[in-house]
């Protein structure tokens, strides 16, 4: 596809400075950025990357609309929402035709919409429901009594256990898992384990997004909920009767055990494990690799290490951490000068 | 389904206080029961909750049988063994049609038992054998000379390579991996790796639970062993070679590497990553996100940290690490201290 | 299969020492061997364990050549290397008819080699391209666009997304996922998220081996690419964007975060994480469970924890840390020596 600079201007609500005839056929990032593409412009950092870039056009931040740069710019008030935008342009055309595959499985008592699609190898199971412009790609397994919202895209090779519920707008990759049974069994004196049935679900709210191969596990009873607008990366492990608060973005292997509440935007860094039966207030920031011990009750505090304290102390702590051979010395040091302070005083 | 909670109690071999007439219709945690529904007190600390919840009757320990609550009790011994039966008689129904899908794909030199399932889209490969009672749902790939026994329920997307044994009762969880190649190159003078083919297998007992995108690795040669009743929750990493011993349980996203042998009723938290060749005693636990560096070889220790030290140890250094901002200040002034000590003396 | 110790010794290129007409019928490591099997002896410290063993043969290094045990050797060069010939030679043939299944879902515009294998249940979508040789086992998803080189070897349920390039001899491992969206997403005013469109690609080059579970993103923009000769261990996480050089290895559930570059021959720990956006020089090695903070400059260095330090530097620190409480008490020691010292001289 090709579009002149001034008609993606247009479709950004940005200005144009400089030539808005010329015309674009791809973005690219700054460094491998070619002749006829639009690239972007985010930090100031790379601003000299900007103004030697093989680009055509930039797409900038409200604030460079007055600098030349030796191509046209685009400038915006939110230069990562409008990438968003400007993406989409270039990004591939929504699927529009609605197919079912002679290759599914579909139960007769499923209730479809006439527009959604199921690809090859997909089982819809009985009593389940898939709303209007929801597209269900190949190797998919929806169990029974599942209720799957509108314009939700799933990606090849998920598995929803029965009787879990997912939202609109949904966007679900490859392999992920949602509704697997919790990890709940009760010991028996003889050493061995008994398993807790997990009869409860998994409800996911609107506009989630779940990464490849995350798991979400069912609650033993009631449900593992996770809100509108939360995103999760890959390879994440939610446990049985979570809760995730809406817009909480966590990133790829981290984890949270059973039954802990997380609130609302809050940012959970990647690896970082969250304990079972605590709550974490809402706008609370972990750094990746950090092990939450215990509840967070005022909002937006910064937390980092094993077991997690306050952000800054953290660091305080490591910078002499690093350096604690220095400190022994100096301990050593005080000791000799004390005995020889006290040989001298004999 | 509705029963009373005499019913109840008689299945569980509970005692009733109160009125064993009522009926009960579904089963619920504390939090969010509500009227015709059971609950259960596992924790003293919930004893408030309990005497405001809107359920029908609640499950207790023995040591609760004569507190007088708003609705009648069943006490029991083992209360987490208990709500085990009680959530089964809430469950599902067992199923109890055996069917092999006209999806999937099942080798004529297989050995089924007749009353097994095998789900749409299910891959059975020669020579392979699924014994009585076992269900295999959708999407799943049983290689070549595969044994699986008796009563086994594979979740949808489970993937299982040649030659793979796997025992009775055993649940494996959605898109989980049995078998995969070991990680194994010889490194070569111009730096590139040869694979050293994975000819072994993995070995897993009875009772075993396999969670959700769990990963075993078959072994380089011999088996990759994993013994009766353990319990491996999702996204773990077993590696070639490893032994795990019987009922030991392991939380989600740990990993052992190759040839580490762990012994019996082990529990090893969440994250925790133990390095290969080495070997760790019966009933040691291991504090999630901790980094096993070498053998344990006393039974019953507990650990945390990495690398990995005694689990009261690592809390006793950790309570000055948090402060070593503290420690270094009290250095200083020593210092300065001595300093002037010096200087008044001379 | 039965072969004699001549006839091993003269395809790995190795020196026999003793009976070379014993048959051989398959291979052991040393504690499980049995009678008629070759075993391995790779580091002195199982030398005891080679004299006991139960195997009929034994693999050695040169420098073990004269040392006479009670069943013949044979000596080779590089022990890892002829390890893995030597497993070649008892481990499976390579399948050598290649076949469609009728179970398959290929996409009549897909160019295919005419020596290649589709596995039951298994896509190939529209504009795909499969070299000659490879071999696409169950399950798996093969989007738009995508080109898959010479002799490679894709398991069962292994997902790849639209317009992603795999190189020759790759493997690639049961339900690995190549080219999910990178995690990008605006915010937004109101605290919700838009979704930055990930148009990018990923770029595996040739002898790349990828384990199970192990997820790749697509680039936002441009590619992520893994070079020729990488190795990844299973349940990792390359995120969108990232770059690992030749030969790199990276052991089971690491992760790389956005845009950061990882360099040739780099060796990377278990449950180690990469912040975004950094770059890591060549021959870095990175022990487990480390978190890496900011870019390494010089090539060849090692580093541990979280933020990773020098390796060296950490364990004289942590050396330290696991007496903390000593420590404190030479401080306190001290204190009091000295406010002794200051009473005795007013």
């Amino acid at each position: 596809m090709t579009i002149t600079v001034d008609k993606i201007a247009e479709q950004l609500g940005g200005v144009v400075n400089g030539d808005g005839k010329i015309i674009i056929k791809g973005a690219s990032r700054l460094e491998n950025a070619e002749k006829g593409h639009i690239t972007f412009l985010s930090n100031d950092k790379y601003l000299n990357k900007a103004k030697n870039t093989n680009a055509s056009a930039i797409l900038v931040s409200k604030e460079w609309q007055d600098i030349d740069f030796d191509v046209p710019t685009i400038a915006v008030d939110n230069i990562y929402a409008s990438l968003a935008d400007m993406l989409n342009i270039f990004g591939e055309a929504v699927q529009s035709e609605y197919h079912i595959s002679e290759f599914a499985s579909v139960s007769k008592s499923a209730i479809l919409h006439e527009n959604i699609s199921v690809g090859a190898f997909s089982v819809v199971s009985k009593g389940s429901q898939i709303g209007e412009g929801s597209q269900l790609l190949s190797h998919i397994y929806v169990g029974e009594n599942v209720r799957i919202g509108k314009n939700c895209l799933i990606y090849p090779g998920v598995k929803i256990y029965n009787d879990c519920l997912v939202g609109d707008n949904c966007i679900i990759h490859a392999n992920a898992i949602i509704g697997s049974d919790g990890f709940g069994f009760a010991p028996l004196k003889n050493g061995t384990f008994k398993k807790i049935p997990q009869i409860g679900n998994v409800v996911i709210g609107d506009n989630v997004e779940i990464g490849a191969n995350t798991v979400v596990d069912r609650a033993t009873m009631g449900s593992t909920v996770i809100r509108d607008g939360v995103k999760l990366d890959n390879l994440i492990q939610i446990a049985h009767n979570v809760e995730i608060g809406k817009d909480t973005v966590m990133a790829a292997q981290a984890g949270i055990a059973g039954s802990t509440k997380v609130g609302a935007n809050c940012q959970i860094g990647g690896q970082t494990a969250i304990v079972g039966h605590i709550s974490i207030a809402d706008k609370t920031l972990i750094q990746g690799q950090s092990g939450m011990t215990k509840s967070v009750k005022k909002e937006g505090t910064k937390w980092y290490g094993t077991p997690a304290i306050e952000y800054n102390n953290y660091l305080k702590s490591f910078a002499i951490y690093k350096n604690l051979p220095d400190l022994e010395s100096r301990i050593r040091a005080l000791e000799k000068m004390l005995a020889d302070l006290k040989d001298s005083s004999q």
